[in-house]
């Protein structure tokens, strides 16, 4: 937060920040977000005013089962989607027994972190936010309408273009939640929006545009470092500034960092962000969780990071920080608080970095990355360099989807 | 250059940059390296006075057979050398026995390559202008005398030492050059150097101080990416907007990577500077090169990338960025150059950007980075906090080595 208004005041109303900072020039722009004043709003709305809202922002992810009764259908469709599972041509049959079989025990995990993932709240908590932070500071594409569309757990895609038919939408912006892309996760939710767009909006009644990534934003950035400082002051006081900062992002398996996924490098963007963020205050490694079968993923796991530096007599203290998602899943709630900090020898050595979930700073990086995203859409750049990186299909892609999906976001352009 | 004079311009002389780009605090001030006026100079030196020259600027590095006859030394140096490449206990037969056997091979590489390596060349170019910058930038620690040690090649450690005795030097800073650190890389050199120093220096004469990695100093952004540009305006004006950025490095074996070595993220923290500088005007990708043996590396290689996308049709044109070292070696040269892109099927669409050899927005960022080191050095800030993350060995790291070789650059502290 203290970023934001520092940034606010120095780079104007409604502006990107001075030149001085090029390097985060696409993706950082701070605006006026934190501080919305009349004045700005105004000169916001008079600079750009090609759009009139209702403008649906669309929160893309995973998602997760709200309840117990949901793991089976959740797990199902996960192991349906040849983006992320690829299981060759039995994909169905095998994500049917694959989900028979798991069933009980990932059931039993979400009973131990409450009944039910807490992503779907967070979510949509964070939407509202946005979308209320939005309605101030850039009035030309008002009311921002918060939609949220999960992959695996409701509200699902349908769901979504049902809502938005329902609010006679006209102009929607797919914001992956996903702040680094892999073909997995952001690539998967656009390929269903897109497969799902042709039969829920034949006539492309809806102008769609994309925001893909957003591994450094500023705001973002500041919102993760907040919770690590936080995180900081729960280890003593002597031991604080030699801690290891434990960065833990979802690993993938190495068949698809070999493709080319881009997603690896953009984790550690944003990890470097982070520590170049906090001055560099402490050492820091990035560390890879929830592999799962026989398969090479990409490590160092972090599982096997912690159980070693805990069992260290030079490491003094570790905090572990989730920066690959950006509220709590059964990845931290369970795997890391449970399953890894609950085994360790010396637990006081041992703080997990809050998710972001209900941070303020980061509901306003959120609509920051909105902004930044709107303002240049009307001045009709390429959609494909709006807070994303221009898409070129990975070296050794083998999926024929992605590439096409991308046609939902062109046709702006093709007007 | 550009950068560097609007840096100065607007932030004052000597000074760091305004709060506005707090992401590169630590390791990104720029001063006024590139535009020094005698002011400047005098300000620098009432401000801080604590040391006098003269100061030796140690260039660490690899480095390469300037002669075909040094091949064989280069190699057997290179694979008797545990930190790199581990053989176990029969290293040094094994060492002798792979000399033998690949000498011939990589002796006709180089001789292809205009016969040896320009490393020394270069790398001596380098530290004599920077030091030149130095001088008139910083008088308080003038002269700036410039040295070169390489691990594998003349001129070696030994040679260092002797050349630091003879010209009585007290001071030294030793200035890894490679930009992203490793243990295989600039923990090998550090580790040489402070076996080293306990031979040739056993009172401790000399004051060492350490810069072990600046992947995303901005002037290094920069530089890289000028050698981008210049290698899109080789490509035809209708594909340079859409041509893929292939920026390579120097793979690792996954054993170093799953052990927590944090080169994989640092040079994607790089990639993705270069990216936001260049305001992500391409579409990119980080590859990996050099590939050797039976074990798994990290991927994806650089070579496959190159021999994919040559043949595909959404690709219209690759540059292919060397990201990871300063200049020109076998990699480049020969790897790249002759084995990569000597072998495609349409070499019209591919172009390598320059190494940064001669650059002189380069040797800038060198002097820059010297200055920044030097000026928290003095402010008696922790050594292991200048330029260089603070240290904390690999979560699964397996030698006894890097921990107490860091003791050479505690010295000053513990004054």
């Amino acid at each position: 937060m203290k970023l934001i208004q520092r940034l606010s005041a120095q780079s104007g109303a409604g502006r990107s920040l001075p030149s001085t900072c090029k390097y985060f020039s696409t993706t950082s722009r701070v605006t006026n977000v934190a501080e919305a004043t009349p004045s700005t709003s105004n000169e916001t709305a008079s600079s750009i005013a090609s759009l009139k809202g209702p403008t649906a922002v669309v929160l893309l992810n995973m998602g997760g089962p709200s309840t117990l009764p949901e793991v089976g259908d959740f797990l199902y469709r996960l192991f349906s989607d040849k983006d992320i599972i690829p299981l060759g041509r039995f994909q169905e049959p095998l994500a049917r027994f694959i989900t028979y079989r798991r069933t009980p025990k990932i059931t039993q995990s979400y009973k131990e972190i409450g009944g039910g993932s807490p992503i779907r709240k967070w979510s949509e908590y964070q939407a509202k936010k946005a979308c209320e932070l939005l309605d101030k500071v850039r009035p030309a594409s008002a009311p921002h309408k918060p939609y949220v569309a999960f992959r695996y757990a409701n509200p699902l895609t349908p769901e979504l273009f049902e809502n938005l038919k329902r609010d006679g939408i006209k102009r929607a912006i797919a914001f992956s939640q996903y702040p680094q892309y892999s073909c997995a996760t952001t690539g998967s939710s656009i390929n269903e929006l897109s497969r799902l767009s042709k039969e829920y909006d034949p006539n492309n009644e809806i102008e769609w545009s994309l925001i893909d990534r957003w591994p450094t934003h500023p705001g973002f950035v500041e919102a993760v470092s907040e919770r690590i400082q936080a995180a900081l002051q729960k280890l003593p006081a002597e031991v604080r500034s030699e801690a290891v900062l434990l960065f833990s992002a979802h690993s993938l398996p190495m068949d698809v960092v070999n493709r080319g996924d881009p997603y690896p490098a953009e984790v550690a963007a944003t990890v470097w962000a982070v520590m170049q963020n906090l001055g560099l205050s402490n050492p820091y490694r990035l560390t890879w969780q929830s592999q799962v079968g026989p398969k090479a993923w990409l490590g160092p796991q972090t599982a096997d990071a912690v159980k070693t530096l805990d069992l260290r007599e030079d490491c003094k203290g570790i905090v572990l920080i989730p920066i690959a998602f950006t509220s709590d899943h059964i990845e931290t709630s369970h795997e890391l608080d449970i399953e890894i900090i609950g085994e360790v020898k010396n637990p006081e050595k041992i703080v997990r970095a809050e998710s972001l979930n209900g941070s303020d700073t980061f509901t306003k990086a959120m609509a920051d990355i909105v902004v930044n995203h709107l303002n240049d859409y009307d001045q009709k750049r390429s959609t494909s360099a709006l807070n994303a990186v221009k898409f070129v299909r990975c070296p050794m892609c083998t999926s024929d989807r992605c590439g096409p999906s991308r046609d939902l976001f062109e046709a702006h352009n093709k007007q």
